[in-house]
């Protein structure tokens, strides 16, 4: 009997699977699913007592969310990554990290098929379908929700016909959390002029009263909150917990999906948002224009490319190369305030800011330089358009 | 005697210099303001009676509003330029646009000279400087402030001396205000770790309604608000008017100066932040992947280049020419809810919306194509990697 | 009865597509050729003829060459379009002239689908594909080769089993005529480490005797040759036909295909590369440095991304028109003498030469500036590494 | 009585500074010479013979060949830079080196002043300024030549007068030779519109014998020459004997100065140019579509910023990150023809090749995907273009 792995969520679409997999095809199924930090253990014994329930040989549990950070989180972070200017890529990071440690438990348990319940309408099949065939390339790929194309109905009358349960219900909203966000779509993301509602964001605004908080970076990583340093995935954990009640970070991102079409989609990453804003800031302090500058162009590129699953193409590793050189100077303390809706960066404390005013500050005179050289710098630095506009005058 | 234009606001810095080209230099003062829509005409009245009081042989006021608009603000807006993701360019967008307007006005009085009152110690005086030199190539450039290097007491005592009454009391703040922002500097901006408190902001808090507005664009120029067609210049006028009130669009920019060290600087700008967000928005609905990244790409360089006084260069005009021709399609009308301390998008609605359902929703299937075709799809695009992986695999 | 339009090169795989598409598919075969310029009037006589040997309905010739020029070869010039530092892009440039005339040639005559020859492992079936797809979206596209797979021993049984001869002798090389270059594939192009053999060059080296030329470009656009003005295609086909005869620009291109493999194919392209050459040497003249760099970032995309077939998408047009702005001050006449296997640049006159010895040459001393305002210069344009390297340095 | 450390190359306008520093400032004299590889043993010993006849209190000869090649040829080998697609930066690689050896040095010496023969016309001055004020900010930059502004004739003559012969002969052009190419400047070069002739070559066309070599890279590195491994300098040291005498290599630059002048200046660097062209075919096998394109856009920036004297911006230490890790795969041998004025790429061997025909050749079809995999490709990947033209579509 031939094993696949399924990557295995305990939805409507991965249930199917597994009947459907040992059932009509005859394999002997074994489910997994990736934890990046965004289920409980109560959630994922849930999930794990499912899936015996539908029967699979074996389910595993895999925590990724270490590896996660330091594998995709990190580089976010330390790009400022926020795509189209608004969204963290909360979805996009964690379906590559999960596919990767499917890849791998795949072949570590020498599975000849691996399966996940992607539609044949969205990003992730794309993400799914080229990792596989990267990482563990001689391994076939199954895929019943896209290949079928069966209806929410079909396949619970299909799962009720094989003796399981499930409840005809659908949610209004469908949310994915995880360590870098949760995402909400259906119904006003469906729309292009129609915005989310209070009730559709998963944590209530409950935190009225604004507060102070600090974050300590080292190198571009987050590794202190309010001064206790207690590492970056609890950093990302706690802020998140501290920051997501006051509803900050809520927005509808709009973007291109790697098939070409364009998706609305609603998030809530207070986290995240605070983390890249205050790190961006820290950074506008420490590195030099060019630095600014080039790390821009960079991590849009890591960014999208990421989104459409191409994690594991060797120029992604060269640009976390020269991202990680850039943060070297990246180290301080950037300190933050919380509102109900938003939040502001009070500024920063850190050895490596380039505003000391030992240098000069700006709009005083400085003492490295007079008047007099800076008359000469705007001859020299406006020479070629001087010279331009001599050459091409009209008159 | 020979002519001087001296670019006069009625502070201190340039009443000095009225005095001392006349009385020192021996040169017939020609005072310019060129108002780019942050004066109002009793600002404008004081201003050139303050410049006759000081014995300037003529006083002229330029008003550059729509010039400056077309020349800049526009492209700006196409390109959704924020300076390091924050900031509108309020204040060096402005004084381009200021330095060609009294250039051109040297160059049709015949002036053998041309004065501006920056200090050694900022970005202005290299932006002026620049400008002249590439404009009026032939004309002297006189800068009595940046090369006496006088302390504000010096400069006082001297008008004193000559007759002319000057407080003594500074204010705390210096302020610019223009059509694109209202700059505020001093205090909590020249340290890296404070922020400015409620009473520094020109604008109070006094709209606390949440209410739903609604701007139209037409090929990227924002035409009419709420409906009314006012043209580009009123709406962001009116604009600003509705929603500085709310005190959105604060905060602090952190940034490069043009020589080298770095500056921060307080804002306030509810006009354009909510409009390029809105534009930045409606763009992302009709516009296509890589002239969205392309954009990006050029307008981060756009706004950094315009900051540093290179408005001439001819890159410019060909930027320009790439952004003019982006804005083809990017016709429709945004929805905006404005709160206190911040707005949210709503949504926008458009007939070059991509997103249309007609082609198909995100996460939908779509008619135009199948599930086998993404399969397809993901086997060629990660052809590549696929085949990398396997070429350098390490086991 | 369905009108098919047939992109008809006389060849083995579209001479089969004629008979299928009539016979087995029961069609009205309309096939046409579209000449971008490599097609003499004997040879489109002979397709012509041929075509009506195999029993099509009609048979066309479109004559693209002007309009290819016009929409595509421009660019590649105004950019210096090298794909990988090396080849022209003879072929894909072309592709994409010829699907676009085929679409509207399809739309004309109202046909219900379109077919062309491409295998199932080449480029230009993605090029053809898409821009069907996008031009003529309701039109069905069919692909004989590459859908059944035949070899070419099956092609020829297939044609002699209706009636039709065909020469079962292959030629060594596949070659590829057109106004933008010839490339030349086979043998040892399909290998990594072998060059092309003399014999294999379509074009023989014959010239041997030195000569100088001059080409004269307007705004970008090379208008005469050694001083006649016979306008931009006659300045490519004369030249190619004075160049090419000395062996000049031959090479062999290692790229990347649109489907994630490597390729690699010679060519030769005197003409073009001596164009591009001779119009990039100008632009260095009177171009400014930052209009220098940026023209070769987007041309780099731009030329990759007409190679992978996206002509249509708007953000083509948007780079076009930085392009032609780009060129308002690129005239001026470009002296190039002519080797065997090599040519040299030997200088330039423009009316917009920067380098006019008016402003200053390189290393004399300059009247516009003195050592003084470069020693300013100096300390201003460092300032900001200076600065850093106080705060960061580890001593 | 203050020390000075003077960049000394033996030439008049040095010698002149010798006198000087130590007659007309009262300053100790010790002069220093960087040999960065274009120096032989026998140079060195006259430039220190002729050094300490100039009265120096003392004379260092350091030699930084392996540190220049470490520091700064590895990296424009890494990124293939040819400024403006033409020069391999010859001399401005070469400026930074020395300058920062010599920072080094009066750091180490404790020297209360440093300096350089520079004139105030050209790019050397700022780097030199530059990087002085970087890595040795106490330290006073003198320099007599720029300040002083004297005539080839002034200085004969004062030196003269102190007894020093010097010939008022001058050589008609102006050479620079180092490891990475020799710079001749001067009649020709200050005109836009001639060539340099066949005399102003400081190396002969002698070898005319047709000869194949090999160059063996090691994760980017030239290690091996014909098979030997020597190592990257003596690789670039004997293939510049090797090939130069062919007359490979030769041409004239035109580039933007520091400054903002256009310069021209010829250059033979035969062993850089092949060099970098056998390293950029080896990548366009090895590396991926993005690593090329990314590597491209970096490198022009690296090697334009080097150029400008900038190394010691920390952007620089970023970027050569990205370049060193984009080198992993970049291992093989190139295969390399010469002839008299031009050189030919055979081809490549390496076990990296992503041209491997294990994976489909290009035209050839291919066991990892079919037609039809393609035909979904091209629905994807042109998806967007399609739905734009129907959303916008006129008719």
């Amino acid at each position: 009997m031939k094993k696949v792995v399924l990557a295995f969520s305990g939805g409507l679409d991965t249930s199917f699977c597994c009947i459907y997999l040992s059932r009509d095809l005859g394999l002997e199924v074994h489910s997994v699913i990736v934890n990046t930090g965004g289920f409980s253990d109560e959630e994922l014994k849930n999930i794990e007592k499912r899936a015996y329930e539908l029967g699979v040989k074996s389910h595993t549990t895999i925590d990724e969310t270490e590896d996660y950070y330091q594998d995709t989180i990190k580089y976010l972070i330390f790009g400022n990554v926020l795509k189209n200017a608004t969204y963290p890529l909360s979805v996009s990071a964690e379906r590559v990290s999960q596919a990767t440690a499917i890849a791998n438990y795949a072949k570590k348990i020498g599975a000849e098929c691996v399966a996940h319940g992607s539609t044949g309408a969205g990003n992730d099949q794309v993400r799914f379908d080229m990792i596989f065939q990267t990482l563990i390339p001689g391994v076939e790929i199954i895929t019943p929700i896209r290949d079928l194309q069966l209806s929410r109905e079909d396949e619970i009358e299909y799962l009720n016909k094989h003796g399981v349960e499930y409840s005809a219900e659908k949610a209004k909203y469908s949310i994915n959390k995880g360590l870098w966000g949760t995402s909400v779509g259906g119904a006003e993301t469906l729309t292009s002029n129609q915005y989310l509602p209070e009730s559709a964001w998963p944590t209530p605004l409950t935190s009225t009263e604004p507060q102070t908080i600090t974050i300590d970076f080292e190198k571009g990583q987050p590794v202190a909150l309010n001064g206790e340093k207690i590492g970056p995935v609890k950093v990302i954990q706690e802020l998140q917990a501290i920051a997501q009640p006051y509803g900050i970070g809520r927005d509808i991102h709009v973007g291109d999906t790697i098939i070409g079409i364009k998706g609305r989609v609603g998030f809530e990453a207070a986290g995240p948002i605070i983390l890249i804003k205050a790190h961006h800031t820290l950074e506008k302090h420490t590195l030099t224009k060019w630095q600014l500058s080039w790390k821009d162009q960079l991590s849009a590129f890591y960014g999208n490319y990421m989104h459409e699953g191409q994690m594991h193409d060797p120029v992604m590793r060269d640009m976390e190369a020269f991202l990680q050189s850039s943060q070297e100077t990246v180290t301080g303390r950037v300190i933050v305030e919380l509102h109900p809706h938003r939040f502001v960066i009070i500024g920063v404390e850190s050895d490596h800011d380039l505003m000391s005013n030992k240098f000069g500050s700006y709009g005083e005179m400085n003492k490295g330089y007079t008047g007099d050289d800076v008359k000469g710098f705007s001859k020299i630095f406006g020479n070629q358009t001087i010279i331009w506009h001599k050459v091409n005058k009209k008159d």
